[in-house]
């Protein structure tokens, strides 16, 4: 079948054999498949990744030398199973599925490791335990982005918003317009993206923002400034309100202030919803951020990074980073997708056919013009 | 009357006037003051410290060149109260505060701000509404370590340690033995605590430490290490567990996972507390620690310190930083302490007047002799 391979940071369309189903797995035909920006970084660092996941306590990742089928997040038609395999999904049945599989005895991530290879191809192995078939009719050009949707939803529950608190999101790449959507999704009244790209900030608005920011005039967060309290005037007010009701010995009124934080009523902090992933990062939103802020660290920061964490400790600050997905999450993103609660095809700025693929990657290098660039093995677009 | 002062980095015992209380005060004659860390790092590096707490929104912090009176774990006598003070306290009731004032309608750090002169004296001032008696005949030189005790209480509470999950406690200095104490005082079953030192392994052993680890032999985390998941061994078992129950279409067993966890019954993540603070610790713990532990930074790291975000992604872990107590956990370890639950007396290794405070800053270098040392300013003892 046709592919694009990428060897030691080349990306070429070759012929190369169909991976053999085995037992539980199912073969796809591709009709679409997102790129990703770890792809544009795993084509020219996936040594310092694979070195980073290793470290993380998992196994083989794609090294530069090996020649990887990229490609994780896929949408194809069901043509085939391997020996022994439930057979759940019917022939035919249009179907995306967690970038996983197992073989020889291992589980592999698909389109990021040389024995799993991914969708920039014709057809691509799926593990049938792991594939859902896309309900109501929706299209596979918007059912692939249920992964980075789902990537999204992920990092939305992990930074466990309330209703009433205000969501930062910095950084409009297609995750953090995910995470916008998501915020939405979910009911959060207040949400404010920042990035320096107009079109991004339009794609911003577009998802759901309730406002935009250009941080180069000025921080995100003196937007609502005056919701939070700073450390300062925590202070103040606790040594007031602690001698107003001086009947209550001693009322433990940071503890008065997060419960009014919860209920929205008082000085709140914000969840900050860091996306970017550049070095400086972390410590620009902990330096920048609220008092209380929790700081949801979606964006992959592939290099060492700098913090001061005597301003993590001034601050409280709770640092959560995330990954992936689970699986519930991942078909609730399918269904948030098919059902209409979350339209993300905004997000989709271009269609390449494999030819297209080296293309496509340069053209992501500028916000202006993408977002996310779909792969359609059928298509013969050579530029998105 | 006579404190400690100092000045430029220099500890001088002078004579300096009382502070006059004002509406709101009262005045203690100190009994027992306890020299924390934070005191010998403020010594020599109090500008770097006020940088960044004015970064973090904060007012005045003491600066070296001003002549500051340090101590603010302090337990002392009523002596005196401010003008329309409600006068709660009666005169000679033996008396722990929150370390904080308001005067000329801010709020200082006693014992680290110019206008809030702290314990290493004869007298205090302290917040009358903040101020409590000391219950059921506490000694002095116990009721002084509420304040540090209170901090690892508020490490704990922060932590939110499940009684089934182990507890690693990395670094044995004063305050993560009071974490070791408060672990075990809120119940959580195993605790394991990790020091250079021989003399500090032992004091927490006397704390209650369930298994104490050189980490010059060893990792921490090896300790009980099969209690843990790694993330390809997630991946094989997620992918079998799936395969198994093939009735449900996609399991969440991410969240199965988490579930039992929570239970203690399955593949458990720990609650790291880092009680360092030295450069380097968080990265070393975010690299060393399972997947999905809880990191608590307890220990103050001043400096700015280097991280690899994408370890920390790898493992989704949770970095919470903490600081002080609020009000009700500053009672509640008094009262813990009183009733006898927590004994944190083995800490204290030595007691001096104020005449022996330059000697004692000096002493606590040596974690082989010296955890805790209180300052009584009617003693004589110029060496602890």
């Amino acid at each position: 079948m046709r592919a694009v391979t990428c060897t030691k940071g080349e990306l070429e369309v070759a012929e190369v054999p169909d991976s053999t189903p085995e037992r539980g797995h199912v073969v796809l035909e591709v009709r679409a498949c997102g790129i990703c920006g770890s792809d544009l970084h795993a084509r020219h660092h996936c040594d310092d990744l694979a070195e980073d996941v290793a470290a993380s306590g998992y196994d083989a990742f794609m090294r530069s030398d090996q020649s990887v089928v990229m490609g994780h997040e896929f949408c194809g038609e069901v043509v085939d199973h391997g020996p022994r395999t439930p057979r759940r999904l019917r022939p035919g049945t249009l179907a995306v599925s967690l970038p996983m599989v197992r073989r020889g005895g291992h589980v592999h991530p698909t389109g990021l490791s040389v024995h799993a290879p991914g969708g920039y191809a014709e057809r691509v192995l799926a593990q049938e335990a792991l594939t859902l078939p896309v309900p109501n009719g929706l299209p596979a050009a918007v059912a692939a982005l249920t992964e980075p949707m789902a990537v999204a939803l992920h990092a939305v529950r992990r930074g466990g918003v309330g209703k009433r608190q205000v969501a930062y999101v910095i950084g409009c790449g297609p995750v953090g317009l995910g995470v916008v959507a998501m915020l939405k999704a979910t009911g959060v009244r207040t949400v404010v993206a920042a990035d320096f790209s107009p079109a991004r900030r339009a794609l911003a608005t577009t998802l759901g923002a309730d406002v935009v920011v250009d941080p180069a005039e000025g921080s995100p967060y003196a937007v609502l400034a005056d919701r939070f309290v700073t450390g300062q005037g925590l202070l103040d007010l606790a040594v007031r309100t602690t001698e107003r009701l001086r009947s209550v010995p001693l009322l433990p009124w940071w503890n008065v202030f997060r419960a009014a934080d919860a209920a929205g009523l008082g000085p709140s902090a914000p969840v900050v919803f860091e996306c970017v992933g550049v070095p400086g990062m972390i410590n620009q939103v902990i330096t920048s951020a609220p008092v209380w802020s929790r700081v949801v660290v979606v964006g992959v920061c592939m290099e060492s990074d700098r913090i001061r964490p005597s301003i993590g400790i001034n601050k409280e600050i709770d640092l959560r980073f995330v990954l992936g997905y689970t699986p519930d999450e991942f078909r609730a993103a399918l269904h948030l997708l098919a059902d209409g609660t979350v339209d993300p095809s905004p997000l989709v700025t271009g269609t390449v056919g494999l030819d297209g693929v080296e293309v496509a990657f340069e053209a992501l290098g500028d916000p202006e013009r993408h977002a996310k660039i779909l792969v359609d093995p059928a298509s013969t677009a050579v530029a998105p």
